[in-house]
C-alpha cells in the first residue's frame, strides 16, 4: 500500500477505544483522522490515556453533528456503549467500512437481540450486511466485507476453543463453558462491582443462564458446523485487570486421544499466527496486552476439556478489530499486532 | 464441660497449623499442650506466625521421638504433608482422638489411595476406623468417632454444593465442577507457582482429570446417595491469597424451579449455622477468614448450576477440623468458630 | 459491669460503620440499640455487609428526625462523612457520650479547620469539650471524657510512631513522614481513584503539602512535647485493600543507638497491649483486620527512621473507637478487641 | 546503518534477560547471536519466557567455556547475578562493547564495593574504563564508551528525580528518598519474600540505611554537581509485580515556586524523550512495560518534594540498557524503545 488507511474512531475514551489508539498509533498503515469522546472532547489523548502521554498529539473531538461533517475516512471503528452504533452506522457515507466493537450488529435475529440487549433493533437491513468478525474462523467473509461485527470478548475465547470441535462433527451431548474475566471487562467507568477494596479479594459468578454473549456464541457455532447441543455458559469475575479464561467441557461421540485433538486444532489453526497451542494450560499472564489466544486441551476417553486464554481488550476487542481491518484492506493479518506482553 | 480439651498439633508451621492455632488459642474449651514444627522448633509461635505476635507465649516443639513422650492430650490434630500422619497415627496412645487434615485417611480403597497419592497405604486397618469429616453431612458419625479424616478444601466446597442434589436422587447425567483456589492452597513454602510477580496476574488450570480430591469426592457422593454419574472435576489457580469457589453444573431428571432447589438445600442445611444460602452468587470475599460456606443455585429447566465459596484454610481445613472436634467432644458445633470476616 | 452499654451508630453503611458493627456485635459489654444508614434504611445489616450475614438480625434505620426520638443510649458513635457530626452532636441528649470518627472535632482552631475541611466550624463551644482519642498517648483524658474525637487513620499511624521521640525532647530539625494507605481509606463508594482495573497496578502520591491530617498531627505533637519542628507529610495510595504504613525520618540532637530508641519506645508503650515492637520492619500484612500497631525503628547516628503499620479501618478507625469506649466506660481497654488477623 | 548490531546476552533466563529479549527481538537494528542461560540451556526461549512463545526461534545456550568460543558479536549484555560479570568481562575479545546490568562495575571505589556487595573487586583496572549508564545525565560519555555500567533500578528512579536539583546547586540540608519497588525487583526465582499468599497483602521496608544502591547514587550525585548533603535512602516492597516509585524530600537554599522547578527540570530534560513531566503525581500504572520515567514536583517555600516512577525492569534495567546501546552505536536514542504500556 502506498497511502495509509484513514481512520475514524467513535468512542475513544473507554478501554476499547484506548486500546484501538494504542495499537493504531503504531500501525504502519494506519492514520487516525478522528477520535471522538463526548465527555473528553478537546482534551489531548495523552492526558486522558496517560499511557499514551508523549506518544501522540491527537486530541479528542466531539462526535460530528451529522455524518456529512465526517472527514474523509476509509474505515470507522465503533467502540461505543451498546445501542449507539445502531443509530450511527446507517448514516455513514456509503463507501466507509465499519468495524463495530459493540454488540449492536452481532445478532442476526432481531427478537433475540431485543431479548438480550433490551433494545429494539432499528437497523435490521444493515444487519444483513454485517459479517461476524471472528478472524480465525471467518477470514474469507471478513476479507470481502464492508461491515464487520467484532465479537464479544467472552465469545472470542469460547468460540476459538470450541471451533475445531464443532467443525469435527464429533460433539455429543451437553457443552459447559465456565468463563472468567478481569475487571477491565466492565469498562473504564468506576462502579460498585469494580470498587477496588472489594474486587481485589473477590471471585463470583454473574448473569447465570442469561449472558448476552450466549446467543452470539450459539449463532456462530451453528455457522461453523452441525451444532444443536445443549450449551451452558457461565460468567465469573476475576480479581485481575486483564484477561479472559474459558474452561470448556465437551463430550465426543468417539473416544479421543490428545493426538486426535491436536490434529483437529492444527487443521483449523495451522496458519493462524495468533493461536498458540500450549502444554498443560494457558495462563492469562502470558497473553496479557497481546493479540494471542493460547489454547490447551486434554482428553479422557470421550470427555474433553479445552482451555483458552486471551486479553479481553486485545484479542477480545481492539486487537481483533485491527486484525479484521488488516484483512478488509488486503494487508497481512498480523500487521501492527506482533508485539509481546511482558514477563512477568 | 469443666476442664479444657488438651490438644496436640502436629505440624504447626504451615498454613493449616497456623490457622488451627489462630482458632484454638481463642476457643473457650481448648488448651494447646503441644505444637510441633521440626524446622521452627524452639521458636515462639508469634515470631513465626506474626499475626499471633503478642497473643500467645507458645513455642514450637520438635515432634516427640516416640509417642510415649507425648504429653497427656485428648486430641491430636495432624497438619502435616501427605504421608506423615500415616506412620504417626498408629503409634498414638489408645485413647487419643485424631483429626487428620491431610489426605492420608480420606480414601477407603488402598489401591485408589496409591494411584492418587503415589504412596503405599501402610495403615489400612486404621483406615477402617476413620470417619469422613464433612461436618454438615456426617454429623452423627463424627460425633461418635475417635478418628476423623478432615476433608480436602476442594472436596469441602464441592460436596457441600452437591450434597442436597445427590441426596435428592434427581441427578441425571454428567456433573461438571469447575473449581478455583487461592494461592494459600499451595502451602506456606515459596514455589514457582506462587512466585508473586507471575501469580499476581495469572489464572490457569492444573492437573486436568487427575486431581487427588476426585476419588475423595466420588467416595463421599456415593456415601450420600445413589451416585453413579460421570464426574468431571477441574482445578484452577486464582490470583488471590484465600478462597475456593466451585461452579457445579448439574442436570436433573425433572424440570426444577429455584423454589424446588431451595427446598432441597433448606432440608439438608436448615440446622447448619455455617451454610449460608445467598442470592445471585457467593463471593470468596464474604467468606474469607471465616468458617462459612456460601451457596447459591439457579435452575434453567433441567439444567442446574450451584456455586459455593469457602475460605480454603478455614472451612476448607482448620475451621472444619475444630468444628469436628466440637462434635467429638460434645460441644456445640460452632463453639470458637463464630467470627466474621472483614468488610472489605 | 452488670448491664450492657447501649449504643447508637450514626452512619453504619460505610467501612467505618461496618467495622464498628463487626467489632461491637461480638463485644461482651455492648448492645447496639440503633444503627442508621439513610440509603440502606430498612435493610438487614447482613444484606449490606455480607460478611455479617447470619451473624446479626439488626436492620438499618433512618437517622431520627430529631434527637428527641433517639432511643435511650449510653454512647453514640458517628461514622459519617465530614461535616455531619458537627450539626448532630450538639443536639444529643445531655448524658450521652460521643465518639466521632470523622474529622469534625479533631481541630481546636476553627480557622485551621476551615482551611483544611472547607467548612465553617459551627460548634466551637462543643469543640472545647472534645478530647483527642489517640488511646496510647491520651488515656487519662479519654477515661474522663464525655466527647472523644477519634484520630484519623494517617494521624494514628504517624503519631504512634513519633510519640516517644517527641516526648524525649531530642528531636532536632525536619521531620519527614512518607505515608501510604490502602484503597479502603477512600470509603465504600466506588470512585475513579478506586476503579479496580487501574488501582490494582497503581502507586501514586496525592495531596502534596495539603492533607487534612497535617494540622491534626501537628496539634497533637505539640500536646505531647516541645514540638516546633518543620513537618513534611506526604500521602500515597497503595494497591491493597487495607493498611497504612508510615515511614518517619527524624533527626536527634544526640547520637542514638537502637538500644536508646528501645528505651524510649518501651517507656511509653510498655503497658500498651496493641503496640508491638518488631524487628526489621512492620508489615501491613501482619496487622490487617486487627487493632495492633506494629512499630520498628533504626538509628544511624543522629538519623532515625521509624516505621509503623496499622489497619486503617481498625486501629485507624473503628477499633480505636471501641478502645476509647472501653476506657470511657471503665472497661479494660482491650475488651472485645483481642482478635488476630489471618496468616497469610 | 546497513548491517545489524550482533548481540550476545549473558544471563537470559532472569527478568532482566527476559526483558532484553522482549525489546531486542523487535529492535530494527539488533540481531541476537547468543543468549546464555545455564539451567535452561537447550530450551527454546519461548518455552521459558512464555510471553515470547511464537515470536522467536531462539534457544538458550550454555555460556561459552572460554571467550574464544564466543561468536563474533558487537556488544555483550550481562544480566547475571552480582559478581559474575566481574570475572567474565575482562576475558572478552578486545573490540566487544559491554553493557552490564549488574552492580559489578557501578562503584568506583573497591572498598565501597566490597562493603556493600560483600565481594572483592577483582577487575579494578577494567572498572576505570566503565561509564555510568544513566542515559539522560551522561549521554556524551555513554556515546563514546566501550563499557557501560547500567544503573540499578532504584538508582535510576532516584537520580532522574534528583538530577536537576543537584545540578542547580540550590540543595541545602538533608535529602530523604523513600523508594518502593514491585516484586519483580527480587528476580525470577521464587523466595520467601515473593511468596504470593503473603506478598499480595504486604507492604514493608527492608535494608534500612544499608541498601547497595546508596553508594551508587551518591557517587553519581557527586558527578552531577556539588553534592555533600546528608542522604537518607529507604527501600520498601510493594504488592505489585512491576514499578518503582521514589518520593524525594529536598530543601533548597532559596524559596522556590513550581515554575522555578519547572525551569530546572525542563532545562535538563527538554530533549529527553523518555522523561515525562506530569501533573500531581506520576503513577507506576502509567509507566509499566515502558521505558518512560514520569516525574512530578511540588514546592512549599524551601521544602520540595519530587516524585518519580519507572518500570524497574525497563527504564530500571533492560530498556535503559538498550537506550545506552543505541547511543554507543550512533543510533537514535529511542530506537526500538517507543512502545506504550497498556491502559489499564
Amino acid at each position: 500500500m502506498t497511502s495509509k488507511i484513514k481512520i475514524a474512531i467513535f468512542g475513544g475514551s473507554g478501554y476499547g477505544g484506548s486500546e484501538l489508539l494504542r495499537i493504531l498509533l503504531f500501525h504502519p498503515n494506519a492514520e487516525i483522522s478522528l477520535v471522538t469522546a463526548s465527555e473528553q472532547a478537546g482534551k489531548a489523548v495523552g492526558d486522558v490515556h496517560r499511557n499514551l502521554n508523549g506518544l501522540t498529539d491527537l486530541h479528542f473531538a466531539k462526535a460530528p453533528a451529522s455524518m456529512e461533517e465526517l472527514p474523509d475516512v476509509d474505515v470507522a471503528f465503533f467502540a461505543l456503549p451498546h445501542g449507539q452504533a445502531l443509530s450511527l452506522v446507517p448514516d455513514l457515507p456509503s463507501g466507509v467500512k465499519v468495524i463495530d466493537l459493540s454488540g449492536d450488529f452481532r445478532i442476526n435475529d432481531p427478537q433475540v437481540f431485543k431479548k438480550f440487549y433490551k433494545l429494539e433493533h432499528t437497523a435490521t437491513r444493515m444487519q444483513e450486511r454485517f459479517v461476524y468478525g471472528l478472524t480465525e474462523t471467518n477470514r474469507e467473509a471478513i476479507s470481502k466485507a464492508q461491515y464487520v461485527a467484532n465479537p464479544g470478548c467472552f465469545a472470542t475465547a469460547t468460540l476459538l476453543a470450541l471451533g475445531p470441535m464443532v467443525k469435527s462433527g464429533l460433539l455429543n451431548g451437553k457443552i459447559v463453558v465456565d468463563a472468567k474475566t478481569g475487571s477491565s471487562g466492565s469498562g473504564a467507568k468506576a462502579a460498585a462491582n469494580t470498587h477496588h477494596p472489594q474486587r481485589s479479594n473477590s471471585f463470583y459468578a454473574y448473569k447465570p443462564f442469561t449472558h448476552q454473549h450466549v446467543p452470539e456464541i450459539e449463532q456462530h457455532l451453528r455457522e461453523m458446523g452441525a451444532f444443536d447441543n445443549e450449551f451452558i455458559f457461565m460468567t465469573h469475575s476475576l480479581p485481575v485487570s486483564r484477561g479472559i479464561f474459558a474452561s470448556c467441557y465437551l463430550e465426543t461421540s468417539l473416544n479421543m486421544t490428545n493426538e486426535d485433538l491436536a490434529h483437529l486444532y492444527n487443521d483449523l489453526y495451522e496458519d493462524s499466527f495468533f493461536i498458540r497451542m500450549v502444554e498443560g494450560s494457558p495462563d492469562i499472564n502470558w497473553v496479557k496486552n497481546t493479540n494471542f489466544c493460547d489454547i490447551a486441551f486434554h482428553s479422557n476417553g470421550k470427555q474433553i476439556v479445552v482451555f483458552s486464554a486471551i486479553d479481553n481488550l486485545v484479542k477480545g476487542a481492539a486487537g481483533q478489530a485491527v486484525q479484521n481491518m488488516n484483512l478488509m484492506f488486503g494487508l497481512e493479518e498480523k500487521t501492527g499486532l506482533v508485539f509481546p506482553g511482558g514477563n512477568p
